[in-house]
C-alpha cells in the first residue's frame, strides 16, 4: 500500500459496495465457491506448500461482469423513479466482450433498451450474443476515438445513460460484491482468507474487490494479474503514476487490452499489494486445465489469475486464496491451443 | 409405466438410495442447480410453450459417476469395519471414462488401492486423469471380454471388491441422489418439477434417478435419452424385454455406447416413462451450446438429455424439467465440431 500521494475521495466506498450487493441481491447469482484438489496440487509446486484455493465463477451471462452492469441499470432507475421521472432509459456502452452483454440482460430485465457498440471486426459469434440478450448492436471502426464516438452520438441522440466497461463508480461497486460473496463463503469453509487474487484490465473488478476486502478484512492481500503483453496497470503500479500503453499490446487475454481510468487508479494505487505478470503461455495452459479439471470454459482474461497462481508466482506464507475467474467469452472454433497446433 | 411382468425385487429402493444420500453427504458436492434463459428460449420454440429448465451438473471429477463409486466405496468399508475386518481393499472397474476416475478418487479419498482397467487405445489424456487420482491403470485390448478378464485377474489376486459401472446397486444408489437433490433444489425456487430427464447408457443413472424420483413424487415423469447409433434401450423398452445392441454401434456420444445390465433392466422398464431418441448432429450442437451459453464443458454424452430438450422431444404440457447432464470428459484437442470442420 502506498503511504504517498493518497487520494482519500475514492470514486468508491465500502459503503457503496454493500448498497450494491443489496441492490442486486436476488437478481444476480449468489455464486458457488469452487475447489479443485487437482489445481491445488499444482498451485502447492514441489515444495510442497500447501494452498488451498477458493474459485469464484460464474454468473449470468457467464461473466462477473453482471453484477456492474445490474448495478448501474438498478441505481440509475430506482434514482429517476425516486424523483418522479420517466424510466424508459435506454443504457449505453462499447464493450466487445462480456460487459456488452450484461448490460444488455441487465437493461432488458428493467425493460429498458440498451444499444452496445461494438467494432466492426469483432466475431459475429459475440455480436449474436449481445442481440441474443435483445440489445442493438452499433458497429464502428475497432479504435478508442472510433467507439467512443458512436456511444456518445447514442447519448446525445436518446439521452442514454452511458455505462463505462470499468471506470463507472456504480460498476466498480457492483463488482466489488464478489469479494464480499467470497469472504463470507470462505468462513463458510471456516477459513479465513490469506489474499484474494484477481484480474486486472480497466481494473473495475480489481478497484471494487480491493475496496470491499480491505474495508472487511484489513490485513487481507490483494494481488492483480495482467498479462505481459498489456502491462500498462504493472507499469503505472511501478511508476506510481496512472500510465497508459507504453508499447504495443500483445496478449490472448483480450479483455484485458484496456487501460486504467482515473476512477481505478486510486484505490488500485492504494489497496492493491502486488501487480503480477503472466506470459500468454502459463494463461493458456490455466486456461486448459481449468476446462480440463474443473469444467469450466473460462477465457484467456479470466484465467490469468488462476495462471499466476499454478505458476507459483504468490509470494511464500500466501496458503489461502480466493481466485477470481472472469468470463467465459470465447470463440469455440477458435481455441488458443488448437492454433497454436 | 408397465402393468405387465412387474418384478417388484429390484435391486435398489427408495431406502437404499436415501441411505446412500446420508454416506456421502458432505464428501461429494450437493450440487448447484442452473438455469438459462437462452436455453429455455430455445427449448420453449416456436410455439412459445413455456420451459422452465433446472440444470443438475458439476460433481468432483466432474461428473455425477462420483456419486455412485464413493457411496460403494464407503459402503464397503463401512461393512467390513462393522464386521472387525480389515480395510485395507483395493477396488477396481473397467471404465475409460468418468467412473474410472470417480472410482480412483473415492479409493483414495478412503486410503485406499484403486485398479482401473481401460483399453489400450483410450487417449492419453484420460489414462492421465486416472493415473492423477491416484490409481493404477491396467491397459487391456479394447474388447469387453478383455477388459472383464483383466478386472477378474486383479479380483483374484488380491481379493479387490469390483465395482461395475452401472449395474452395480450400489453404484445405482449414488447416481439416485441427484433426483433427491434436483426435486428439493426446484422446490427452493418454488417449482414442482413435472419431469426429469436424463441420458441413459448403461443405467445406473437413470434406474437411481427414476426410482429416487418416483418414489418421492410418484406423478412425475421421468424420461431417459439415447443416441440413435447406440438405442439397446430404446429396442429394450420397445420390445419390452432386455436386449443388447443389434446392429453397429455408432454414436459421439462415447459414454452411452454400453448395455444395459440386469439391475438396471427392470427398474427402467417399470419406472422411466418414455425413452427418447437423438441424433448426433442434435447432440453436438446441444453440446456446443452449453459451453457457449452456460460455460460447462459438457462432453456428448452429457449433453443427450439437453439436445432432446432443445430439439422439442418432450411431450406438451411438460413445462418445469429438471435435466441432470452427466460428465466433461472430454479431450480439447479433439472436439466434435472441429473435426466436423
Amino acid at each position: 500500500m502506498s503511504s504517498t500521494t493518497t487520494k482519500t475521495d475514492y470514486a468508491i466506498s465500502m459503503a457503496s459496495v454493500q448498497a450494491a450487493a443489496e441492490r442486486i441481491n436476488g437478481f444476480a447469482h449468489r455464486t458457488p465457491v469452487l475447489t479443485c484438489h487437482a489445481l491445488e496440487t499444482i498451485a502447492a509446486g514441489e515444495s510442497g506448500a500447501p494452498k488451498r484455493l477458493f474459485f469464484k465463477n460464474l454468473q449470468k451471462v457467464g461473466a462477473f461482469k453482471y453484477r456492474g452492469a445490474l448495478n448501474a441499470v438498478k441505481k440509475y432507475l430506482q434514482e429517476k423513479k425516486e424523483k418522479g421521472e420517466k424510466t424508459d432509459t435506454t443504457f449505453v456502452t462499447h464493450s466487445s466482450g462480456n460487459h456488452g452483454q450484461a448490460l444488455a440482460l441487465a437493461a432488458r430485465d428493467a425493460n429498458c433498451k440498451a444499444v452496445i457498440v461494438m467494432p466492426n471486426n469483432s466475431p459475429s459469434v459475440k455480436q449474436n450474443a449481445v442481440r441474443g440478450y435483445g440489445a442493438e448492436v452499433k458497429l464502428c471502426a475497432p479504435t478508442n476515438e472510433a467507439r467512443e464516438k458512436a456511444a456518445n452520438e447514442v447519448v446525445e441522440a436518446t439521452g442514454a445513460r452511458f455505462v463505462h466497461p470499468s471506470n463507472d463508480p456504480d460498476v466498480m461497486n457492483g463488482q466489488g460484491t464478489v469479494a464480499l460473496e467470497l469472504l463470507e463463503q470462505a468462513k463458510e469453509y471456516g477459513v479465513e482468507l490469506d489474499a484474494i487474487i484477481v484480474p486486472i484490465g480497466g481494473a473495475g473488478l480489481c478497484s471494487g474487490v480491493a475496496m470491499a476486502a480491505k474495508s472487511v478484512q484489513p490485513g487481507i492481500k490483494v494481488f492483480a494479474v495482467e498479462p505481459t503483453g498489456a502491462a500498462d496497470a504493472y507499469n503505472s503500479f511501478q511508476k506510481h503514476e496512472l500510465m497508459g500503453h507504453t508499447g504495443p499490446i500483445n496478449t490472448v487475454a483480450d479483455g484485458l487490452r484496456t487501460t486504467l481510468g482515473d476512477n481505478n487508479w486510486p484505490v488500485v494505487r492504494d489497496l492493491v499489494d502486488e501487480i503480477l505478470l503472466v506470459s500468454d503461455d502459463e494463461i493458456v495452459s490455466a486456461m486448459k486445465l481449468i476446462w480440463e479439471r474443473m469444467k469450466l470454459v473460462v477465457e484467456p482474461s479470466g484465467a490469468v489469475a488462476t495462471a499466476a497462481v499454478l505458476a507459483h508466482k504468490l509470494p511464500a506464507g500466501i496458503t489461502n486464496v480466493g481466485v477470481v475467474f472472469s468470463g467465459g467469452n470465447v470463440d469455440l472454433e477458435k481455441l488458443p491451443w488448437a492454433q497454436k497446433a
